[in-house]
């Protein structure tokens, strides 16, 4: 688990605040995730991903004091965009990028769990299938929910997986899974931060792609 | 047709080389093709193709007088890379956008030939299948594949199709059916003169991704 556990999100503070700049620099080293997935058919969804971290890093660079921490972003953009708000600019981008971590949280969070389909052990679809059901398919019509069918079945073994999020390096799974479950504590909380921070605000949409 | 009509592949000479920057530019209008198809589901297909021509262009430019025709750069990049030639540089991406090309290529041609499925007249699917039959399929494994029978549902209707081809204007359909014919007079001599160029020096590769 050393690619996300040599980032670790930060500890969220009391007031649930989210800071911009170290949310960005934790983020950024998690697209890496999608190529722990195996096929060059994920390269796309780590494409977005990585679009919408740029989105948000631009706004944020245009005025890094001003955007201290993601809720400064919302209100700026509220206040700036007026009718056309929430679908647009770091709003739109954290509102998408927010779904790609849950997916990605879910998932990790139903492998330590030991969640698993019994008849087949040693795969990670019910895992990616649960993941996908709690964070996009609401989102999306009902071809994409087809290619994402498709797709899963792309998705490499646990013991794969598990080796690739660790760098290639041999570990035990079981460290690797301890890793993991530290790496949740934080990534979960601030990703649910966000996620309240949006139901407070009113900014989420529901349209499908 | 206005899209493709206002940008024309030049007319090959008698030696059938083609020259770099002319190709470039005229592909280089080319992505917005697979706006027209209408779903946000292609834009994984247009990154593609866009990256292709990026990365040529980009050889191209480090030596412009050198790199005069697409013949050039592949005889060049033989010498320099050695084993690792052709899965590499301008001369992988040049391999792969010649079909993206023929994938258009083909279905423009299908559709002015008036090859139609009669129980859905309206569609354009066969003509999607024939074309990605001639052009990728042999090169996809069976996951892409099968994301492209998914995909392909996702194809517009053959009115909506031909009106986004003419930007949208109401032109009438024997009028863009007729600027397509001349359109691909030029896009389809160049197209077979890179694949001949591909056979003739070996340059083909046939792994699947
Ligand atoms: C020749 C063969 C034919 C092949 C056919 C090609 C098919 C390609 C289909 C590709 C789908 C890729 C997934 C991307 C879907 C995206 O459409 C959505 C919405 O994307 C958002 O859209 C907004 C506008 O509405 C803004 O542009 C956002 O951008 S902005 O920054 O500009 O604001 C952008 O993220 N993102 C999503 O749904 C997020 C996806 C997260 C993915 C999570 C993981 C799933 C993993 C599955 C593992 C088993
Ligand atoms: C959450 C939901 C889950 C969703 C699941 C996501 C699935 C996404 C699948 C996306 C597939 C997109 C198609 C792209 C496929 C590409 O893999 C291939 C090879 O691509 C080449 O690969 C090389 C290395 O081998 C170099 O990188 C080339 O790059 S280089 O420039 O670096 O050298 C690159 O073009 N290109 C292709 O097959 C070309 C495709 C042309 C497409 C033609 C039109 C088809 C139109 C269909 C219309 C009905």
């Amino acid at each position: 688990m050393a690619l996300l556990m040599e980032h670790q999100f930060k500890q969220l503070p009391a007031d649930k605040q989210v800071e911009t700049r170290s949310f960005l620099e934790s983020v950024s080293y998690l697209p890496p995730f999608f190529d722990c997935l195996g096929s060059t058919v994920f390269a796309p969804i780590k494409a977005d991903i990585v679009g919408n971290i740029t989105t948000i890093k631009a706004v944020f660079d245009s005025n890094p004091s001003r955007f201290k921490t993601l809720q400064k972003i919302l209100e700026a953009e509220k206040e700036l965009h007026g009718a056309d708000w929430p679908k647009v600019g770091a709003t739109l981008a954290l509102m998408w990028l927010k779904r790609g971590l849950r997916f990605i949280q879910v998932l990790l969070q139903s492998l330590v769990d030991g969640e698993k389909d019994e008849n087949n052990p040693d795969l990670i679809r019910v895992n990616c299938t649960k993941a996908y059901e709690l964070a996009l398919k609401k989102y999306h019509g009902w071809l994409v929910q087809k290619l994402f069918k498709a797709a899963v079945f792309a998705a490499p073994y646990k013991a794969d997986f598990l080796k690739a999020l660790s760098k290639g390096r041999n570990v035990k799974e079981e460290d690797c899974l301890d890793k993991i479950r530290q790496f949740l504590v934080n990534f979960t909380a601030a990703n649910d931060a966000v996620y309240e921070m949006y139901t407070k605000m009113n900014a989420d949409l529901d349209y499908t792609v």
